[in-house]
């Protein structure tokens, strides 16, 4: 049976691994350093569909059917489906796994739902309550832009500490098992909240958390950051990463040397025009599904921590005057050294 | 450990129960049939808040506060608490409850989130990797008027299909130990989708998501209706629930006499002109988790199964034409006939 370590960790004790995976992106996502890493990538950010609402549900359905795919599984094989978004009542995620018929528990972590779905997945999977679980999220660009900020048509101006929604998805089927990507603990983040009310600054919203979660997990479980080939955040991008490293510098902890975060690893800064990074449920589901996954199975990755960070906030609270708290779950996965 | 039943329903292995439970409501809802059952009402439905969703949030706040003095645990005795509600990236929940310092697990099921966070709070704790979760939800009129329809100042009349929702909330706290109400199994709900689109006949839309998850749970553990004293669905109302009843006699199950709901149970059909009753997360919330749970403790009802519904739609997929995908989970419950 899992057993908690520490504060906030929780120590799997059965074989639990990530036996499939894969991560879908639009055009411009495409065009990145990591395009040649995705599993599908679209050049109309449209799907063919008529919305941005629908054409992110598709990603969703395509993600979680690339997925199921690629590991020989029909969804009847699969037992229960942790998925949520972005949009508003998490509709990408319901009616783009409306129709595959498996059980569904809808999340909601904002930026954070990778880490949460595959953190519970794992938990489901290795008490035995589930044999198999997935996990799924997206976001799309322009319908976070329509949602959270202003309709693209409109032409805002972006301030710098502003980041990019990818337009992209991520899904990852986690059994009990051994594959070549092992899950280890998982530490549960708590609600932080700093006070910051900027909405176009969502990487200083969210970096007191991860530092929080990162904390915890290493105090935990008693190592330190060299223990680890990365440790990996979901969407900071630039200020939030910078603000992370100083948080846990006033600690005495110094993750510099291991610190990547998707929003950063996805689009070329100089060349893509995207301010602070990337940002989004999709941009750590897309990376971590497809170019981290890919780093592990190769082995060039043997140890990493993914903590993906999420900004609870909405229009509506932010128009209230609210600030913006802020959450990150952790996932600790290791390549397979037996195998 | 926890196992797999039949095709959607987890048996718990270990001895998980409700060790306290609260549930609290608006001005309304204290003026129906249970009144006098819940742990607080509030003649001003803003709570001393500036905003109807500040209001809400103080909802979730309170409840949570009263069910742990209830149990006579702290914050910090508590592991985890998994929460959502229906307002745009679940802001009652985040804010609601981000002072409390309890590691936070943000839930997406519509008015099924009172079920789902109760699900998943069992399976956590049977499985050892928590000792203590809370499952927290909330509705308030006000919010949900303005988010999902239209302002309340607008004066727009209600078709009689239309339920009310619900200003309220609830909560429980689930552990490993014995108390007089004990935790047997658990079905995770699919997603069903009708296409039913009116979005004022929620009941249509969420009865065939309740009729495929008892059907499920019945299949699941060869019972049948008479084993229960109660079937108790979240927010169906008084269409949902005949539609139900109608669903399960096409599949020769009759429910007829075992059971309720409780949209039907919170406000009094005749004096109170809620049209077709009661919903929201915090209309199944409320009933539970004072009525329903002091009936348990009372032994009035011994063997309950309690299947909230959920409506997984926004107002942009109705906007867009999409139909209104259901979903069910179910929570079996027994009051302890050993102690």
């Amino acid at each position: 049976m899992a057993h908690k370590i520490g504060k906030q960790t929780i120590r799997l004790d059965g074989e639990i691994c990530i036996c499939s995976s894969a991560g879908i992106a639009g055009h411009k996502e495409s065009e990145g350093p990591l395009g040649q890493y995705f599993d599908e990538v679209y050049a109309d950010d449209l799907l063919e569909e008529t919305t941005w609402e629908k054409a992110e549900s598709r990603l969703q359905s395509n993600v979680a059917r690339i997925a199921a795919e690629k590991a020989g599984l029909h969804y009847e094989d699969i037992d229960v489906v942790l998925a949520g978004d972005l949009l508003n009542q998490c509709i990408s995620s319901t009616f783009g796994l409306r129709s595959i018929g498996v059980p569904f528990l809808g999340q909601y972590g904002a930026c954070s739902t990778m880490a949460q779905t595959m953190l519970l997945s794992s938990l489901l999977t290795d008490s035995g309550a589930v044999h198999r679980a997935m996990a799924v999220t997206s976001s799309h660009f322009c319908s976070a832009e329509r949602q959270f900020r202003l309709p693209i048509e409109y032409g805002g101006q972006r301030p710098l500490t502003a980041q990019w929604t990818v337009t992209g998805a991520g899904a990852v089927i986690i059994e009990q098992g051994i594959s070549d990507c092992m899950i280890k603990d998982v530490t549960l983040g708590k609600i932080n909240d700093l006070k910051i009310k900027d909405a176009n600054n969502m990487g200083a919203a969210m970096a007191p958390a991860a530092a929080d979660t990162i904390i915890t997990y290493l105090n935990d479980t008693h190592t330190k950051p060299e223990d680890y080939d990365l440790i990996l955040t979901g969407d900071l991008g630039y200020i939030g990463s910078e603000l992370l490293i100083r948080l846990l510098q006033m600690e005495d902890i110094d993750i510099s040397k291991q610190h990547n975060d998707c929003g950063k690893l996805i689009f070329d800064r100089e060349v893509q025009d995207v301010h602070a990074g990337g940002s989004g449920c999709g941009c750590c589901a897309s990376v971590f599904c497809s170019y981290i996954m890919q780093q592990i199975k190769s082995r060039k990755l043997k140890n990493i921590l993914f903590a993906a960070t999420g900004a609870l906030m909405s229009p509506t609270s932010s128009q209230q005057g609210e600030s913006i708290p802020g959450i990150s779950h952790l996932v600790h996965i290791c390549s397979n050294t037996q195998q």
